[in-house]
C-alpha cells in the first residue's frame, strides 16, 4: 500500500458523468494501491441544505448506489456515511479551537459557493454566512486528518481547502504532537465533460446526464444537446473542437473518433446522426454500471449493510486516532 | 421536579469564594427541586487554554472536588465532564449549520473576553479570533439544549449567551420540529464577594480566597486584605460600608455584624483585630467543606468514578435527545 486516502462527496443527489469521469473512475483505480476511505459527506450537505435535510437522507442511498455501481469495492475500501462516525464531530470541535477565523474568511472556495448561493455580495460579507458554512473546511480537515490520510484526490478548485487542512495539521503538530501527516493532493488528469447545454455540468444548471439515467433518457438528453453553433445547415461543415457532443465521442467512442471528426468537418454526417452514435456509445459504455446499479437497487438493505460495515472499519481507525489526539492535547 | 437545569464551570483551576457564593451555594439548593446536570466544561476551557491543555486535566479533578465538597450530590444530580459526553460535539456541529455568524460576532461577552485576553482591539477585530472561541456560544447552546434544560442559573453577564441559546433553539424548532424548550435564566441574589485587594475576585488579579485554602492560608490572606482606605490611624473612625473585610463579615459572621459595625465606626476595634475575627468566622464556615474535601482528596479514583457515573446519566439523556434531533432534521 502506498499510503492512505480519504475523499468524499456530498449527497446532493444522483451522481452525474462529471462526478464519474472527474472522480469515481480515478477512485476505482486508487483503491488497489492505497488504503482508501470513501465518505458520503452528509454533515457537509447540511452546511448548505439544512433546510431540506430530508433530501439528504434520500440522496445518501443514491450516492452509495452510484459509488458501488461505478466500481468502488467495499472489500477493498471503507465506504461510509460521515455521520455514522461521530469522531469526526469531536475532532472538528477540537480543531476549531486552533483554527484562526481569518483562514476561513479568506477561503476562495467557500466565498465562491456563498456567492453562487446568493448569500453574499462582496467579500466583506463572508462574516454574514452561517457559522457551520464558514467553518466547513475545519470539518473537512477533521475528515481527512482523522484517518491520517497522506493523499486526497481533489479537483483544482479544492486545492485551497486542502491547504487549510495542511495548515491546521501543521498547527496541531506544532502545538501538541506530530501525529498528523500533511496530506498531499492527487490531481488527476480528467477529461472535460460539459453539460448538455455546453456549460459546466452541474445540477444547478439542469444540464446533467446521470450515471443512473436509463438508455431512453440518455438518448433523449443527447438528442437535445447543443452542438457546434456555427453549423446551421446540414450542409455546413462542422467544427468538432467546438462541439460538446464531440467531447463525449472523445471519451466514450474512441474507435469512431477520427471517422466522425472527418465526417463532421466535411458535412458528411449530420448532427442528428452524430448524436445518435454518441448516445449509443454512451449507453453501451454505461451499461455495466447501469446493470450493476439495477441489481443493487433491488436490495437497499444490502447497501445499508455495506455502509454499516464501512462505518465500522472507519470508526476503528478514527477512534484510535482520537485516543492519540486526546493524549497529545493532554487534557484527558 | 420543577424542570431541568444545566449549568457548568470551566476547569480553569480551584474554585474561589466568588464561585462558591455566586453559584455553588445556589446549585446545592436547586438540586432538591430540579433535575440537574452540573458540567465541568473541559472543551470550553480549550477555547482559551488550548495551549496549556495539560492544566485542564489537572483542573478537572480540582473542580470536581470543589463541586462535591460544596454539597453537589451525585445521588441527586449528574455531575460530569463535558468531553465524556461526545453527543455535545455532534449537536454543536448540527447547530453550527443554522447559526448566523453575525449572532456570534456581536456577542458582548465573547467580545469582552477576547479584549481581556488581548486578542482584539476594536470590535471589528472579532473576526480575527479563533473559530472555536468565536463559536463557543454554539457549544454552550448544545450543552444546554441536549438536556432540554428549562432553566439555566446564570450571572447577569451571561444573559447574552443564554439569549443566543434561545435564538438557536427557536430557529431549530421552527426549521425542523419543536423539541427544545427555550431555557429561562435563574438569576440568583448573590452576596457581593470582592477579592482581597477590593477588586472583583478573579484568578487573573491574584486576589482569590479558594474554597480549598487551609486555615493558615485564609488567615494570612485575610490578614493582608485591603480595608477602609479612609481609616489611616487606629484611632480614626472606620466606614464599614467601604471596607471589603466588612463584606465578608456580612456573609460569614452574621452574629457579630452589628457589634463589629458599631465598634469600627467608633474606633473601638482595630483593623487587625477585625480581620482576625473575620478570618476565624471564614475558617469556621468553610470547615465542613474543607473537611469533606480533605477526605475526598484521599481517593481521586472515587472522584473519577463519580464523574463516570455522572457521564453515564448525562449520556442517557443526551443520546435520547440526539435520536430525536436526527429524526427531526430528517437526514437520518
Amino acid at each position: 500500500m502506498k499510503g492512505t486516502i480519504l475523499s468524499g462527496m456530498r449527497p446532493t443527489g444522483k451522481l452525474h458523468l462529471g462526478n464519474l469521469e472527474g472522480a469515481l473512475r480515478q477512485w476505482v483505480t486508487l483503491q488497489d494501491e492505497y488504503k482508501c476511505f470513501w465518505m458520503i459527506a452528509d454533515w457537509h450537505a447540511l452546511t448548505t441544505s439544512y433546510g431540506n435535510a430530508q433530501e439528504v437522507k434520500q440522496n445518501v442511498l443514491q450516492v452509495a448506489l452510484d459509488f458501488l455501481s461505478a466500481g468502488l469495492d467495499p472489500e477493498k475500501s471503507a465506504i461510509f456515511r460521515q455521520s455514522d462516525v461521530k469522531e469526526h464531530a469531536e475532532l472538528h470541535l477540537l480543531l476549531s479551537m486552533i483554527t484562526p477565523t481569518p483562514l476561513l474568511i479568506r477561503n476562495p472556495t467557500v466565498k465562491e459557493q456563498a456567492r453562487d448561493m446568493g448569500l453574499i455580495g462582496g467579500d466583506e460579507e463572508m462574516v454574514k454566512i452561517n457559522y457551520g458554512l464558514l467553518g466547513y473546511p475545519v470539518l473537512q480537515a477533521a475528515d481527512i486528518l482523522i484517518y491520517k490520510a497522506n493523499f486526497v484526490p481533489v479537483g483544482k478548485d479544492q486545492l485551497s481547502h486542502l491547504e487549510i487542512t495542511r495548515e491546521i495539521a501543521r498547527k496541531f503538530n506544532f502545538l501538541y504532537k506530530a501525529i498528523f501527516p500533511e496530506p498531499q493532493p492527487i490531481i488527476g488528469e480528467y477529461p472535460l465533460i460539459l453539460g448538455t447545454d455546453g456549460r459546466k455540468m452541474s445540477k444547478s444548471y439542469d444540464n446533467c446526464i446521470f450515471i443512473s439515467d436509463s438508455p431512453e433518457v440518455i438518448r433523449e438528453k443527447v438528442g437535445n444537446m447543443f452542438t457546434d453553433p456555427r453549423r446551421i445547415y446540414r450542409s455546413d461543415p462542422g467544427h468538432p473542437d467546438e462541439c460538446p457532443v464531440f467531447l463525449y465521442h472523445l471519451i466514450y467512442n474512441e474507435s469512431e473518433i477520427s471517422e466522425i471528426k472527418e465526417a463532421c468537418q466535411n458535412a458528411k454526417i449530420g448532427c442528428v446522426e452524430c448524436k445518435r452514435l454518441c448516445a449509443e456509445a454512451l449507453v453501451q459504455r454505461l451499461a455495466p454500471i447501469r446493470e450493476k446499479r439495477e441489481k443493487l437497487e433491488q436490495s437497499p438493505s444490502l447497501i445499508f449493510d455495506i455502509l454499516g460495515e464501512g462505518a465500522r472499519k472507519a470508526k476503528e481507525v478514527a477512534s484510535a486516532t482520537m485516543e492519540e489526539v486526546r493524549e497529545a492535547i493532554g487534557a484527558w
